[in-house]
């Protein structure tokens, strides 16, 4: 997930909060999920793409110090130069960065340091919404630094996982709520509306520059699974052999695998003829109702072609969605979070109304076959902030729905996440799709 | 280029010759473009993405030995059963593949193996075309395999000039025809119909599976540039220091370009402060007037964002070829193809009529923002053959309208080719795209 | 520095101290070096050579657990089963091992659960050579492992130097002694003597086996630098463009440097024409009185050839060191150790006796120009111990002398250290040699 | 093999025959020896280290025009200014040179244009050593480049052999002679003299530098094997589970072979159970009397370990090969060379004298345990021929006595080969040593 840009909207968060306690609370939830870490836990950077907590920690910061309190604070120090250099991520127009790969080789500054360097930015931040709190575009920019906040704890969380999932020793990162045993929903295929759609954010809610503008899409006639993949259904992929038939698979998809040596989704260990699954919560027998999880797109795409199906386009999955939002069915839109405490996908619900589609949100990101690129007449913004988002739209497929690893509130219908095919560290998991016969003329 | 499989029709070649013609015609063309060549160029893989000459002879005759001969011709002897793992692309159910890198070490079998190779296969496909010239199925397999042997007479001769454009000697492949002086057209955007359009192979003719089935997209309002960009536009961008600028790029083309140290197309080379190109008819001053060549998606992306504008999609172009070519209007569908003889680009036509896009087929590859997928519907062919094209909708970009190497007749307005975005060795080009305003409501 | 196995001799330290006094006070000194340190950079892996402190202090302590406790303390209790494979080095006959490169990615086991480690094993071996003191191999097995806990003190610090080094912020270690200013000898080469020399340890200390076993060998007249080369005398050698003149350069070090790009010594930058160099104490301005630091074997081999002369065989510095100690001239002999609290080289005395080579021990690892290799009936010990040595025996070169972060003590004058030639990272410097004429005939 | 300077002596070739009769020997030598292989067979190098025989025939004209023609020649026309880049080796001081690595996809010049670039070289040469024959640094240079060429004819050969031998179809290079059956000696020790031995080029014949200068060494007691090992012993080991077990490497040599999946020599296959060998007169079943070829330094070193020897010195093979020449017992100094047109190595003779050691010369070259370094003394040529020899001596062991593959009269007992450990691609073998017990004191 590169974090984005956004054309941000100022009462996105709920009203009865004012901005500032928005902003306590967003701060206060990255601790909070680094409260059961070791103090060398927040240095580990297990992989290039994965990032020490402590570094997402100090980013979010450096975030808010060049974007806001740098542009507009009067007097406002800086906390330590270097960090410029330092906590910048990819901003060209900002500077140089420190080398990506290297992260986990920055013992100092200190964790204690990143700590003072966030009470620095946090009280200054304050102080600045408190004298400019009627000033829109620093409302807009905050909030669109409190998304950035929160795409980075969902970083933070599958970095970490990542991290620990390598550790032979397997950590515990939190213990979670007992999952209530039961059998998931029997999946089916729910046709869907075709024609005519409108894609995109609408309304005055923040969204992200890449969700704009709406437009209009012509739709296929096509289905989708009522619910997501569950391990049970991709051990039997597994089993059958999917892994060793090139004719499942993409070809770069192939090549991948066989280099990689991957048998499994990420994180699931054979033991004496056992599964295992890593999970936030300690290596466990897997659960085969859950949700897979840690897929790549290859593995999702060789999973429905297996199946005789294929994944969906982002804008199936947007309609689809905009349809159950607007209808209100309380299952289709909830969804399990970072803020239920599981930190792994939960079973779908045992049943489920006529046309009824589950997990729609939360629980896992559901790879769509859409690769990432602008909406017509996409603009990004203004200035340096217009790198965030436009630069990524090459190759990689984009994602809809949220994980469980997300916070809630967070994500919503038009949202888009983004990753390249390879990549498992994310909670990713699969929606199956399948066309229907057109009705009537050729085109 | 991915060779693809189709659903060919047999009319598809001019239907004043026999299927035995137009066999013996495209066989005898590959040859033809061998002929400048010493034994010693027919063996040299400069990288591992482009294939020796020999190897292509071999290759194209492999197809129709396996996907034909072999099926059907009653008796026919294998001409060597090594060769069906040697000369074997990438075809998993035909069995295990020499290493593609490897094929520039494989001195045997020698270049006059190969030729007995050939005429081994041509005796025993034109005996069967004679003998099950009626079969519906053999005619459509015999032109599914000239229509790859055509995409294989472009690749071999773009593989050629990387290897020749690496040699300090830069040999020269054949003179070519001067091409006439003049000033290309002047650059202006024409503005196109939106709405609902149809896409994809439509009639009886041959069309690969990829450009099926037809179907309808919305387009939203949008202009097309009237000429392809030329080398003389592309060097003022150079010369502003687009290279330079991370703000024009693509991350991952940024990425690209820095490592590889790209400083303008391949081919283009500075000398004392003069620009020279590399091309098959020797190293020459860079025309300006000339369509730019050989530029990867990356380098195309970033002069469209430094001229205002963006590439177009495959179905902005495709909308748009389609009304020229039903207009009729012959600067529109005209073409410099490689049977023209240039080997390279040619300028635009001084002038045009109004709102005439000039340069849609032939001259160049255009680059498109679309990434190569399936057509809602899209079926892969039965059995081996359906390896083709499906696995290899990943990751790539759609190009459309040939090139200057292109065989004169091998495409038309729903041809799809696909290369990977930093992929610089094909004769590919740009032209330019812009939104247009939304006459009415949000959507 | 592989740390290697011995033939060990119980009397090899002071005989005023028992050895678990020894034995405390090295397991001691390896704490006192982290004291400086925080939690975080005890965690750090800069580069796949360089463990961090945490591995250190884990991996010494697992050389006694694996050795000694696990082979005769009666009912000692494993501390974790999983260390075993964790803080493995390199001993296949013990099992397979942690992957080397991914040691910094090792949050836990946690820097109090390895001190607690510590403490476990410390406990476990006081008690055992309380009970078993008199038994000549336990006692031979704890002075092989104290030995290698001070090999690895040194490396503890170069490793954390490289990575401090290669922080933006270059942490200050630990602030050292003023070092006194004043000029140093003047460079001139001491002829030494020629003929038949006995090489490797003798006597009853404490030697590796590496160092084993003495032989004697002929040496050709030659002559010794009577101190190591300045960053005075290097940064002549960078300013004549040394690194620019591939004449100078070994074949494989020109290849090196040049897709390295090296310009100068590791640790020395140039800020505004102004040169300087991250020592343990901080950044500082170049001392050019020190002798130089942190060269690669190529870098010492092109300096010397730039002046004219060689580098020393590993022979011809191990004859002249054994006349200086029988001689026990003073300074010939003195050196300057971790113990002195220098952390970095130090300026050769301002005036020495006729003949005197100064600089013999301690300041800089001399590269020699000798492969590391066995010497004539070497053997490596039994069992899984004798994989200690004789297997990196293979394209390095041998070290003389010891280090301004070498342990006092640790050293003499039959010690070998061994590094790939490219490395950079120890605290290596140059001694020069040259040819004598010989006295008679042709050989 | 890095071809090397030397000090030549001009009375190094046979009396008999004039210089200009040895030149058009040699020259012709190079030719007749690519007179099997096809036109294609001249372009191919599978892999950086092996070069096409085109460039071999080229490089080694290259040589005469570069040292010899330009320098002194009155009028010559250089042949193709180009040439000078393309064809240079590693001469920085002549200037830049072509990437090695992409020797093979130098199409151009064809064959024809090389064989044209020999004649001009040797029509030069001729006349020049017609009219300037009494010149000695002339016929100095004339015997280097002579004794460069036969390095190079040795190097086509083994180059073409892992081209061939990596191709599928096994090419057969030449049929050789029926190889007589037998049983080859049994293997034993053979005790050496000890103490000081002579070691270097003596007399006046031709040597390179990097024999020189003659001087003593001290030689520890020891005994040679009187034969090279054989494929059956080898097989022996292999079937003995040797490269599975890491107690027998060297650690970087265990790194490798795991990393590369070596299971036997280079060359070997095992099919159905049978032991296949790949020769220069076709694929063949494993001969098991004749000695192995194609072993790296690892893995002699590893099969050395596990018969309880280990390698030579390269003095203790040049101390004991010089007595036996000095005995002329014929059977010693007998080899089997190119000329003999085994292109393998054959089987030792039945039986041998008391003390006679066999193969010394010929069959393979023997790998030592010795780094190439330079002699004490040593001193490069003059000018740019000084980069010859001097620039490889680093992380390369020493090989003596030379191959099946080497020209007849082109090595002697002082001949220094070199390669890097991992080498396979060299006709390269393992003559095995043994530490004898020390007479008296401890030195």
């Amino acid at each position: 997930m590169q974090p984005s840009t956004a054309r941000p909207a100022p009462d996105q968060l709920p009203a009865s909060e004012s901005l500032v306690e928005q902003f306590s609370a967003v701060r206060r939830a990255s601790l909070e999920l680094c409260a059961p870490l070791e103090v060398e836990d927040h240095g580990v950077q297990p992989m290039p793409d994965a990032s020490p907590p402590k570094w997402h920690l100090a980013h979010t910061s450096w975030f808010f110090e060049t974007f806001i309190l740098r542009e507009r604070a009067p007097g406002y120090r800086v906390f330590d130069p270097n960090f410029e250099y330092l906590f910048n991520s990819y901003y060209n127009g900002v500077g140089a960065q420190f080398p990506r790969h290297r992260r986990g080789q920055m013992s100092r500054p200190s964790l204690a340091q990143v700590h003072g360097y966030r009470a620095h930015v946090d009280e200054a931040m304050v102080a600045l919404l408190t004298a400019q709190g009627d000033d829109a575009q620093l409302r807009e920019h905050t909030v669109l630094g409190l998304n950035h906040e929160q795409q980075h704890q969902e970083l933070l969380l599958t970095d970490l996982k990542y991290a620990f999932g390598h550790n032979p020793l397997f950590p515990v990162y939190r213990s979670s709520p007992v999952a209530p045993p039961g059998t998931a929903l029997s999946a089916a295929f729910v046709p869907q509306a075709d024609g005519l759609a409108t894609i995109g954010a609408q309304g005055s809610g923040f969204a992200f520059d890449n969700e704009h503008p709406a437009h209009q899409v012509l739709l296929q006639p096509y289905e989708l699974a009522n619910r997501l993949v569950t391990n049970g259904e991709y051990l039997a992929f597994v089993q059958d052999g999917g892994y060793g038939d090139p004719a499942l698979w993409l070809a770069s998809g192939w090549t991948r695998q066989q280099d990689a040596q991957w048998q499994a989704p990420l994180y699931w260990h054979q033991r004496d003829g056992d599964w295992f699954e890593y999970r936030l919560d300690g290596l466990a027998p897997l659960d085969l109702a859950r949700p897979v999880l840690h897929v790549s797109a290859y593995e999702a795409d060789a999973f429905a072609r297996w199946r005789g199906a294929r994944l969906p386009t982002e804008f199936e999955w947007e309609a689809a969605t905009n349809r159950a939002v607007a209808a209100a069915s309380a299952s289709s839109v909830a969804g399990n979070f970072v803020d239920d405490g599981f930190l792994h996908s939960r079973p779908a619900a045992a049943s489920a109304a006529e046309g009824e589609l589950l997990q729609l949100f939360g629980d896992a990101w559901e790879w769509t076959m859409s690769s990432y690129g602008p909406y017509p007449g996409f603009q990004t913004l203004p200035g340096t902030l217009g790198e965030y988002n436009g630069k990524f739209m090459s190759e990689q497929l984009v994602l809809r729905g949220g994980s469980c690893l997300t916070p809630r509130g967070h994500v919503r219908s038009s949202y888009r996440n983004f990753f390249y095919p390879p990549d498992r560290w994310q909670a990713t998991g699969i929606r199956l799709a399948r066309d229907l016969p057109r009705s009537g003329s050729a085109a």
